[in-house]
C-alpha cells in the first residue's frame, strides 16, 4: 500500500531525526530523546497521506517531504505536552518522556517540536499552506482546552464527542491532504475534496481508536482496556450505550466520582460491548471513510489515489 | 516617543486581545486568562520595534499590525511556559496563570498563544517572515533546553551569558525589526542594519534587565534584589565579579548549594555592587546601544527612526 511512496517515507523519517540548533555536546540528552520520540513505533498515517495526496500532481518532492514530516511533527509535539497534561507515564507500552524527566524538561522539549513543526512547514515556502498550519494548531490546542475546562463528561453529547475528535484527530488528517492539494497546485474542487476525504477518514481513524480501546487486547494496545474511561473520558460506543440506558448509574460512578478500578470498569465495559455500541461505532466510522472514499474519486484515477483508498479501508480494519 | 505608532499600537492591543476559535461559553476562564496576560503592564517594545522599522517605507499598515502583535504573542507565550517551568508565581508582582491553574491548562493555554502567534505571523502572507518567526521559535526553545541540560550555572563564561541572552531575548528583538524590514521590502543591506539594530538593542536590554536584577527596588521591579541568582542563575554583573575573585566561594555556595536566603544573598550582592561590575555592565550595555544606532544610521533619516533610536536610548536609561 505504502510502495509508492516507500523512498519519500524514508527520507520523512531521517527529516524526523533531525535536531537543528541542538546538537552540542550538551544537548546530547535531548537530540536522543527526540530521536527516540520517533521511535516508538508511529504508524505514520499522516505523512503517508501527504505524500501520497502529493504523488496526485507533479511537483516538488522537497517541499511535500517537508511537509509531510512538518505534519507528523506537530502531531508529536501534542502528543508530548498531551502526556504531561494527563500525567501518562506510558505511550504504546513504552515510557514517555514525561514519565523519564522533569515536566520543565518535556514542556520544552514539546515546545521545541512544536518550533522545528514550524521551520519545516516553513520549508513549503507556501503562505497558503502555513496558514492551514496555524489554523490547525490552534484548533487542536483549542479543543484540549475545551476538554480541560468543560463540563464533567458524563454530559457529552454526540455532538461534543465529533467536536471533540474533529479537533484532536481528524483536524490533522484534514491537514495532511489539504496542504499536499495547496502545494502540487491542485484545483479548488480538487483542494476540498482532499481536505474531506482527510475530514472523514480522520473521523473513522479516532472512532476505531476508540472502539479498540473497549475491544482492544491490552498486551497489543499498550493500555489498559478502557483506559479512555478509566481517565473519565467517554466515547462513542459509551455515549452510545447511554442513549438507551439513560438510569444506568455506573457510567457517573467512574467518570464522576473516579471509581476507576477493574470491578467499577469491566461490568460497563461487558454492558457497552452487549448493547452492540461496538458494532454501531464500527458501521459509522465505514460510513465516514464510504464517503472520504467518494470525495476521493472526483481525482483523476492513478496509483497514488488507489493507495490512498487502501489506506481509508485499512483505518477501519486495523486492529492496533 | 511611540506618538508616530499610537494607532497602530491600539489596533495591535486589540488584536492581542482576540482569542479566535475560544469565544464559546465555557471558554470564558482561558479568554479572560489571556486577555489579562496582555493586561499586566508590558512594555510593548518588540511590537513598537516593528511598528516602527515598519514605517520606514509605506507597505500595508494590517500586515506590520498582524507582524506586531504576532511577536508579542510569541514572546508572551514563552513567558507563560516559563512560569510553569521555573514554577514562578509572580511576575511584574502580579499572579501568573501557573499560580492560579493547573499545570495542565497553563501549558495548553500557553501552546494556544503560541499557535495565536504563528497565526497571526501567517496573516503577514510573507514566506521569509514566516521562516524568520519559525527560526526564532527554535532558538528560542533551544536555549531554554540548554539551561535545562547544561552544567551548573556556577562555570558559566561570558561566552555562555552572551549566548544564553541572544536565545533569551536578542533573537526575539531581531525578529521585531529583521521581519518588519522583509515586510516592507527593504534592500538587503537594510534588512541587515536592522536586524543588527535589533540584536545589538536586544542584548543591551537583557542586560539592562540583569542589572536591575542588582541594583533595582523590589517593589518596583516585583521581585526580590538578585532573584535570578536566587533562581541559581548567574549573570554578567556576578560573571564580571567572579572573573576577578575566582577563589570567592560565596556564589558557588547560592547557586551550588541551593543557599538562597538573604543571609547568603544580600552580601554577594553588595560585594558585586562595590566591584565596579554593573558599571562595567552598564557600559557594556551603552555601548551594544551605540553600535546599534550606527547600523540604524545608514538608513534615511525620518521621524520613525529617530524614534527608533531614541528607543534604544531608553533601552539603557530605563530605571524599570
Amino acid at each position: 500500500m505504502l510502495d509508492p511512496i516507500k523512498d519519500e517515507l524514508q527520507r520523512v523519517e531521517a527529516r524526523l531525526r533531525e535536531t537543528p540548533l541542538i546538537q552540542e555536546a550538551d544537548f546530547d540528552l535531548v537530540a536522543e530523546a527526540i530521536s527516540h520520540l520517533f521511535e516508538s513505533g508511529g504508524k505514520r498515517v499522516r505523512p503517508a497521506l501527504t505524500l501520497l495526496a502529493g504523488r496526485l500532481y507533479p511537483s516538488d518532492p522537497d517541499k511535500l517531504i517537508a511537509l509531510a514530516a512538518a505534519v507528523e511533527m506537530l502531531h508529536t509535539a501534542t502528543l508530548v505536552h498531551d502526556d504531561v497534561v494527563d500525567g501518562s507515564l506510558l505511550r504504546r507500552g513504552n515510557p514517555t518522556l514525561n514519565a523519564r524527566w522533569s515536566p520543565g524538561a518535556t514542556i520544552l522539549t514539546g515546545d521545541y517540536v512544536f518550533a522545528r513543526a514550524a521551520d519545516l512547514a516553513a520549508q513549503t515556502d507556501n503562505v497558503r499552506v502555513m496558514r492551514i498550519f496555524a489554523r490547525t494548531l490552534m484548533t487542536i490546542v483549542s479543543g484540549e482546552l475545551r476538554q480541560q475546562f468543560s463540563d464533567p463528561q458524563i454530559r457529552q453529547t454526540r455532538e461534543d464527542y465529533f467536536k471533540r475528535i474533529y479537533a484532536k484527530t481528524a483536524s490533522m488528517f484534514e491537514l495532511s491532504t489539504e496542504a499536499a492539494g495547496v502545494l502540487i497546485n491542485a484545483s479548488e474542487d480538487q483542494i476540498k475534496a482532499l481536505k474531506d476525504f482527510g475530514h472523514d477518514v480522520g473521523i473513522a481513524f479516532q472512532i476505531m481508536d476508540d472502539v479498540l480501546d473497549f475491544v482492544g487486547d491490552a498486551s497489543q494496545v499498550g493500555k489498559p482496556v478502557a483506559n479512555d474511561l478509566r481517565q473519565g473520558i467517554v466515547t462513542l460506543p459509551v455515549i452510545d450505550y447511554m442513549a438507551a440506558h439513560a438510569d444506568d448509574r455506573r457510567v457517573a460512578e467512574i467518570v464522576g466520582n473516579g471509581r476507576r478500578d477493574d470491578g467499577h470498569v469491566l461490568p460497563i465495559v461487558e454492558a457497552v460491548r452487549a448493547s452492540g455500541a461496538i458494532d454501531r461505532a464500527l458501521d459509522e466510522a465505514r460510513s465516514f471513510v464510504q464517503r472520504g472514499q467518494s470525495a476521493l474519486r472526483s481525482l483523476p484515477d492513478s496509483d497514488a489515489r488507489e493507495a490512498m483508498l487502501n489506506l481509508a479501508e485499512y483505518v477501519v480494519t486495523r486492529s492496533y
